[in-house]
């Protein structure tokens, strides 16, 4: 059972004053985490309901590790945690947005040890090879994390 | 199939420079989108590769939507296209971003009538309520929209 308020009628989802989020059938809903002073976009992953009550109560970001099927308390390895200024919600209430602080000893987002995971950009959207380019430079060596 | 790139190894699709985009089973990759000029972000949908490909040929925002199972030209009906200004993807490239350019009419992503879909925000963390607040203010009165 979710700790949350039952989601009730639409006019109330999409403009009341309840937080009332909804989980899909895998009990997760996504989570856009953004840097609270500059809006940079730092990550998208999910959260189900144990990690957005971790996530507020501990005031720290915490996930649901889709591929390790854990809860993910962001920065328990690494160190580089992300502490919550800010939580925002949609219209309908299926999507959370976080503001954070990105802390730690490397203030990387990333386990390739950029600050953001979206660190690459299509170098022209009519390019028909696809091609990526970056322009950010890596906080810490990834070789790091792999060798651990 | 998919018009883009094959998926290749890990390495390539984390660090290298070919944008190969994963689509879920649903055949769908989650897309955030953002203010190109504020970092605000306006909206969170989805995509499947058509309306990623239309996206990157007309240069305008273009969704699946999963309720009306239809593709979905941002702006078809209200006027208030996006124009792509740049397009991320994330370290495994199961997510894209875009950058855009809101304009149209109202120049508003939301059909309640605000230039953001997170016109919501939680009063405070630890608030047992679970209260939210806006200070955004509609830029058009959604009931045009719900009369139409």
């Amino acid at each position: 059972m979710s700790a949350f308020p039952d989601r009730t009628t639409r006019a109330e989802i999409e403009l009341g004053g309840t937080f009332q989020p909804k989980f899909g059938p895998d009990g997760l809903i996504p989570c856009i985490t953004q840097d609270h002073a500059t809006g940079e976009v730092l990550m998208f992953a999910f959260m189900n309901a144990e990690s957005l009550t971790h996530t507020l109560r501990s005031g720290q970001a915490t996930y649901w590790s889709r591929s390790r099927q854990k809860l993910w308390k962001k920065g328990e390895e690494s160190g580089n945690v992300q502490l919550v200024r800010e939580l925002r919600t949609d219209c309908d209430q299926d999507v959370v947005l976080i503001k954070v602080e990105q802390a730690g000893a490397a203030n990387a987002s990333c386990h390739n040890g950029y600050k953001s995971c979206f660190y690459r950009r299509l170098t022209a959207l009519d390019d028909p090879a696809y091609a990526l380019e970056t322009n950010a430079k890596p906080l810490f060596d990834p070789k790091d994390v792999y060798k651990r």
